[in-house]
């Protein structure tokens, strides 16, 4: 028993829309732990849907259908679906009354064009659709085979899937294994380094561990499956557990966790205060820092200091120091944080200075280079430098560079006194 | 001759990740105006890799896929795609350099098991990853049928398509037709109201106009088909004209305008300088200020004031004030943008002070509520308010309040004097 979901729209095809639907289904059959191996696009087109159910119901049971519900002539789904079949459509009378009346109800009369959608094929049940015109069915044409289909409309999708198609498969039995996982998160190491770390673990089946490439982290997924929740995490916690001693600081967080989380929760934890003062990053780091609620406990704020008159003024970066060693040095970053820091009165103080790009660059400081500077609060100033490649480009630099300060914080709230890796 | 795309990857049939590869393809290919019939997703897994390829192979002739081109065991997709054909993979030694050269280029060595992304079957053009260390390739294994492999990573996919692709795709000779787009982009009018004044427009068989609605900003496509890019600008120019006309100051940009890169057009124009005063947005506005390369030369800088003491500290902004109408009030962002263009020294300043949730909400203040200081350089002040709703949550409340900021100044640059809309 497997499922396979179909989304039929040519604006899919042409890119007008993005397909939130594959992943809203994917992620539900992953929950009822129903396998789901394949998805298929294809346009509103008989010929052409009628090959993908072809092929379709060769390798799958379960067929789940979205789109092309709707009352144009170009909605064609469900006859489609029945002429493949074989099948005669007949008018469903509860559903017509269900659309007249919506309509009534908003004071419009139904244009006869919306009749075509109370017809079903022969032997299939309605799935009402509570809130749009567009009613789906599930059908079982033949042994072995069951059809599903919904509206494209997202919100009408997920209320009908959530209120009638999951109450459906576990009647019959299916979803009975829950499939939970727990994603682990990384910073510091790359994908490939920690794949060969934990190799030895990719080849267990269950729960299995599998690798992930993020944007400015690394991903450990371990996905169990089990009867229950409590079950599917009992068998993962030993596996994390693991993996925690392996990748040792390396290792941030699971699931939501984010670096700016984390370090809130370090912060929170030590009762201490946080401000930034950004160059290149120019107010990334404080936006990534203030994406967590309540981080006004303990982050204050920061200078944005783009410009080197303004490193000057707020920060106390010494105009020699910017003259002798440039605002992308060492020196300046660890004059910014400690600047920074006692401007504003804070435990800590976190700064960015660095060459972004596409241009600003001189021989010997490249697209990439960053430094970053961390005041602690016993007031000693560390400096760090970092090349993130100018082919990663402007945005990914900057991204990467808010991240990578947090990363240095993170370590030093987690290795007090120990001057940190 | 007809295109089909085909994603690799357990984490999309596990809904971990959004398909949006699928979606910028489909969009490349109707603008190359190459047929597009199909769209397939499947996991991580040569007989079923291999089963898709069977299917496809017999309905289309331009193979596309993307993902599974990592270095990890799970990533399959080059040896599979050989093994289909019957081809054996060969070491290219120039890919292997490359990816040597990008580990050594960041001080790190490479992972041996980096080696297998230099693997590419016999008779296949690697299309260079000028970002990451995963290669694609081009390759025609039998009559009538092309393949080409991009990277599961958005960024790198987008680059390697623009860069190699297309012009392979030129070359063959297909995509003769082109298919050539305005994309209008629109602030301060809605979606449906905007498009009630241009409704007339709608019908229109060539160029095509149609409405989207984006982040922050509603957009209308116009599209038009012609034998070369001249003819059919020639064919938009008339319409967008008449769309600008009706539209006035809502209008913005086109295609990769941004906000953030009129403002800094506009301030490049007047010769003038900016800088910011930022709480509940936490320097999200420098960030998308700072997104736009060059922004040195009119952004000078600004102060993340989150927390009230900030507040009164760097910017100026009276202890009075805030006792008796709150942080989050029209004087108050009034006198933060005053504090930081006069601390800063700059033309103008601009202010952000509001509620973005889920918490610190009162019965007068409800979530979502924002107000937008503005120094002009007359030293005149302004302050407006805008209610963005709860609903919205608390990312897009930052988001839209970033956006509604740089839409105020806009708005000033273009009407001076005027005490403006």
């Amino acid at each position: 028993m497997s499922a396979e979901v179909i989304c039929i729209g040519t604006e899919l095809l042409l890119g007008d829309i993005l397909n939130t639907n594959c992943q809203y289904l994917a992620q539900e059959l992953a929950n009822l732990g129903i396998p789901h191996y394949y998805q298929t696009v294809v346009g509103d087109n008989v010929d052409r849907i009628h090959q993908v159910l072809d092929t379709a119901s060769k390798r799958s049971s379960i067929l789940i259908f979205t789109g092309g519900l709707g009352p144009t002539p170009d909605d064609l789904t469900t006859e489609t679906i029945a002429s493949f079949f074989d099948t005669p459509l007949t008018e469903n009378a509860a559903i017509l009354q269900d659309i007249e009346h919506k309509f009534a109800s908003v004071g419009r009369v139904m244009s006869p064009s919306n009749r075509k959608q109370a017809l079903v094929p022969q032997g299939a049940v309605p799935l009402p659709n509570p809130t749009g015109t567009a009613p789906g069915m599930i059908w079982q044409p033949q042994e072995g085979i069951t059809i599903m289909t919904f509206p494209g409309v997202p919100s009408e999708m997920h209320q009908m899937w959530r209120d009638t198609a999951v109450p459906f498969l576990k009647s019959q039995g299916w979803g009975k294994d829950t499939i939970y996982s727990e994603m682990m998160r990384f910073r510091g190491i790359g994908e490939s380094a920690l794949a060969e770390k934990v190799a030895h673990l990719f080849n267990s089946p269950n729960p299995t561990v599998a690798p992930y490439a993020g944007k400015g982290e690394v991903r450990l997924r371990i996905t169990a499956k089990a009867v229950d929740r409590t079950q599917a995490e009992a068998m993962i916690r030993p596996v994390a557990t693991e993996i925690k001693n392996i990748a040792g600081l390396d290792y941030f967080g699971s699931d939501e966790a984010t670096l700016a989380s984390v370090v809130g929760n370090l912060l929170t934890d030590a009762q201490q205060t946080l401000s930034v003062a950004e160059s290149c990053t120019g107010g990334g780091l404080g936006a990534m820092l203030t994406e967590i609620p309540g981080s006004s406990s303990y982050f204050l704020g920061g200078v944005i200091a783009y410009a080197n008159q303004v490193k000057k003024a707020l920060l106390n970066v010494r105009e020699q120091d910017l003259a002798e060693y440039g605002a992308v040095s060492k020196i300046v970053a660890q004059q910014m944080a400690l600047g920074v820091k006692q401007r504003l009165q804070t435990d800590w103080g976190l700064s960015i200075t660095g060459i972004a790009g596409p241009s600003g660059d001189t021989e010997t400081k490249p697209v990439g280079l960053v430094y970053f500077g961390l005041a602690t609060p016993e007031n000693k100033t560390m400096g760090y430098e970092y090349n993130f490649g100018k082919q990663r480009g402007r945005e990914l630099i900057r991204y990467l560079s808010a991240c990578s300060a947090l990363d240095l914080l993170r370590r030093s709230l987690m290795t007090p006194n120990s001057g940190h890796a």
